[in-house]
């Protein structure tokens, strides 16, 4: 399909779901994109840190991309990540995608490696010249370990080099100067500028941004369309309290025990625990290393699903 | 060859050279090797940070050990790094290096995602189950932003996951736990622990450490090769004379402008244009997205060799 | 006077005034209250960050509170820091602002030390039992290098050792857990939560913040006054169009370039060159060691100014 | 006395003993004195991290120099430490202890506030022009957040801004890189380089360092008076074996629970648990917010002096 310019709406950041021998669960994938499909979300995103895609291999990265390209055959735009280190490796990973059926790629600053501005800038520009498909800044700073700063995302944008921005820095203030910038900057045009929290999105959307990609809506995909109808249509009141509800949902990814196991054994073994409870998927493994969740937290789990009205 | 139980000596993280198109210069790469071979290090370790592991695509990584792999012929023992984000993605470079040729691979703590001591542990007893080789551990906060605890590697080191440790953290405190908690725990044997450091490698063989794996033996092997073989003689004078000549000499890897780019451009930029200048490899580029250093920067890399008698 | 519960509204972290000599400007600092409090805020907040209290001794201090609480006269509640690294020095500190006339105290987590939070709960609770007025807690990571944690903070408003929390962290989303926090949870009520963020008002009153405390105030009281009337009025449309004037506004704090000086040096610098240049303060001198501003930079400060209409 | 230029060998950071209501016990601080002295050391640091200066009021701060002072009257050089956020703060500091009795005062860099090296320098120029003593900078990048560049302290140290440096980076290399610059670079003379570490005491004296600041020296001061006269005698082997002992003993930092308390709780809990056990000092309380150890925790301490044969 041609990718929109700008990127609106709801884009969920889409859970892989594994076997019990953590293979890619093609039926539960398909599974799950129809259920966001049906909830009414304007696109999906694969490969991101939602979906595992570092715990990916290679094989299993482009067995769900087409898998998911295959399933939803141009209906919405579909984004892949291309998470790696550095240029060389992440035009791998773009090829690889944009072959398989992505629209557009989302990209990391490099990682692993020490890093710098002018190397980030080239990395973009370098890593745009060899995608078929449109490049979407990716700013997970709590995973690179730099931040992506406004006035170079604003500068790559209006060379054209990228396409829109995934903010997941957690820095509303620094993501309100790209959607400001965005939207007055001579020469930037289409850029689509969208929030990675879940905590957020009534607040970026009043700001000016163009969409979400909460990896909370896997679990609710419904109550984040609602949320951005609500926005769209200026009833803030409405939006917050259903912004306020998500919000309560999203509790459950402290589940897991700190003592036991890391953020994201917690946060995605809860996403998936979830998905298992709704019915939507067979399996709520996570990939290894992540510790799974024990019983007891699964049923804490259940109760967020419980008090959310989604059980 | 037979991995030697414990490694020891000086064992370079050996420079991947490149063509001016970034492509691995097999030829300059071999002569590398034989400058290294000849001046009597101990060992070699591909696919390290020094090597630009996280620049590498898979292709170049498996042309990498194959031929280095090849052209040493079991002469030394080959460590070759298995760099990725987590267990599946690492056993993946574990099965591809260990059929080019590697004797050992040498793997880190998750990165990229959020990570636990409890996951770290688990990644490594994984790793270790599928690698047909041995396993040493990579401890390198600057790139993976966590710490392996000593206490985790004395424990896997006993349990038979880990046959050594390169510790590249800085700590040397930390790193003296684990060298005595090596010699005295029972259950612990044949555990090679080496530093990573360029600068206190006199330090760590007199506190008790196996070996060394600097960076800078790439440029200056005899000197390396020279210093351990004072420390083993116990001549601790001489040995800190000739570290405090490498110290000296190790300051080239500031040789680029850190307004103009990272940390890694400017140390592994130098460390190639030193070899490209005693005329060891064909061509100094460094992988992308990395920043060349400029004519300016690459004659101050040659004052460095002048002063310590390189040139 | 009585202090509030909740505080509400703008309450602008007060610049200190400098002769050219690094004392305080009494005549200045007066100055600029009227300045402020002609302008319309809510409150004054003295020897917070914004006011160099990191940088003035105990005399000074003591001088700046009692030059405030004097020239206002209970017309408006006066908030005092209280920065320092432990329990019983800031306790000193509380007891000396509050006989100088504070109507409450400001509070960061323990410093310079390394903590905890069983230890941050336990110096709050110490804190309030020790001090005659309210206690704000003062959420800072940037200079405390921890972050108080949302539940923790509702905890400590139940129990009634805080009054309120002035929110510097830059993360909205912990944020807003305290505000809704702060409305649902039994027990706390009349606890004031405000924002100490320049460009994020709207978004923080948006979600139900009580009020901001931002140090751009100081510059431009009239736009924080106008921007809190319009969010307390439901415009949200002009309330954004404010906040984005004050946000273009705020790019004065990167006037110091960060090769000659740090972050303080340049934003607090920037402050009071705008006082001065907006004929409030008679000197722009910032405490030592910070790096004055040079003319060049100064002269961009007023182009920021002029922009925004205030010269 | 007259400053010894360079100073050497070991300066112990004296505890503050306090009494079960959290004043400083004279008596104790006294006993504790003498059980330094009499062991050996080559001088005395009280108001540093292991002093709990960061707890201590200025009442308190004051006591402590005056009882120190008057007690050892002038047998052995007394530094104190004059910590502060920043310049102004520090040189009334630095006033204090030099009245009360100080034959040097020790420094950090800024903190709480966000810094820049040029404003470091500033400040070390600033306060040494302001002190009646010699100023040693103390290198914590743990309790300031900014690490001392070496080129910076060597500087210092040639202008003759600096007569030494407590460095407790951790960094041992950066510690060397000062140690080897302050005996070849011209200008610099009579600088005292010691190592804050317990851990590596001869790893430090071995590549030239003067001396050693060990928190663990309260607990058992022949140890490391014994440690550096081995050092100095060039018999690294049995100065390995003492400072391994040391190390081991070091483990009691530990004993406090991390998931009630904090690091500085445990380690300086454990410090003044030993002291106590050991019958130097009445009560082993430390300073509010600090939680203190449980009988279990106090138990373990024990068992590491019996370890060590000091019980």
């Amino acid at each position: 399909m041609t990718f929109p310019a700008p990127l609106t709406g709801v884009v969920p950041p889409v859970c892989t779901p594994l076997t019990p021998d953590r293979e890619v669960d093609v039926r539960s994938l398909t599974r799950l994109v129809d259920h966001l499909v049906e909830a009414g979300v304007d696109g999906l995103f694969v490969l991101g840190s939602s979906s595992e895609a570092a715990y990916l291999t290679d094989a299993q990265r482009r067995l769900v991309v087409e898998t998911v390209a295959g399933h939803i055959g141009g209906r919405l735009p579909l984004l892949a990540g291309a998470i790696d280190m550095t240029t060389p490796r992440v035009i791998d990973h773009v090829r690889s995608v944009a072959a398989a059926g992505a629209d557009a790629v989302v990209v990391t600053a490099p990682f692993y490696t020490r890093t710098h501005p002018a190397e980030i800038a080239r990395h973009f520009r370098l890593v745009a010249a060899a995608s078929p498909v449109p490049v979407i800044a990716y700013d997970i700073p709590s995973a690179v370990h730099s931040k992506l700063p406004a006035p170079l995302v604003l500068d790559l944008a209006a060379e054209g080099v990228l396409a829109g921005l995934k903010d997941s820095s957690g820095d509303l203030a620094g993501f309100r100067e790209v959607v400001t910038g965005a939207r007055e900057r001579p020469g930037v045009s289409g850029f689509g500028v969208l929030t990675g929290s879940e905590l957020l999105v009534d607040s970026a959307l009043a700001l000016g941004a163009d969409g979400a990609v909460p990896g909370l809506a896997n679990v609710d995909p419904h109550g984040y369309v609602r949320l951005v109808r609500l926005c769209r249509a200026g009833d803030w009141q409405r939006a917050r309290a259903e912004q306020e509800r998500l919000c309560a949902l999203f509790g459950l990814v402290e589940a897991g025990d700190p003592g036991r196991m890391g953020g994201s054994s917690s946060a995605l073994g809860a996403f998936k625990a979830a998905l298992h409870l709704r019915g939507v998927i067979d399996c709520p493994a996570t990939a290894e290393p992540q510790v799974p969740l024990s019983p007891e937290e699964v049923e804490r789990v259940g109760k967020y699903l419980a008090s959310a009205g989604l059980l």
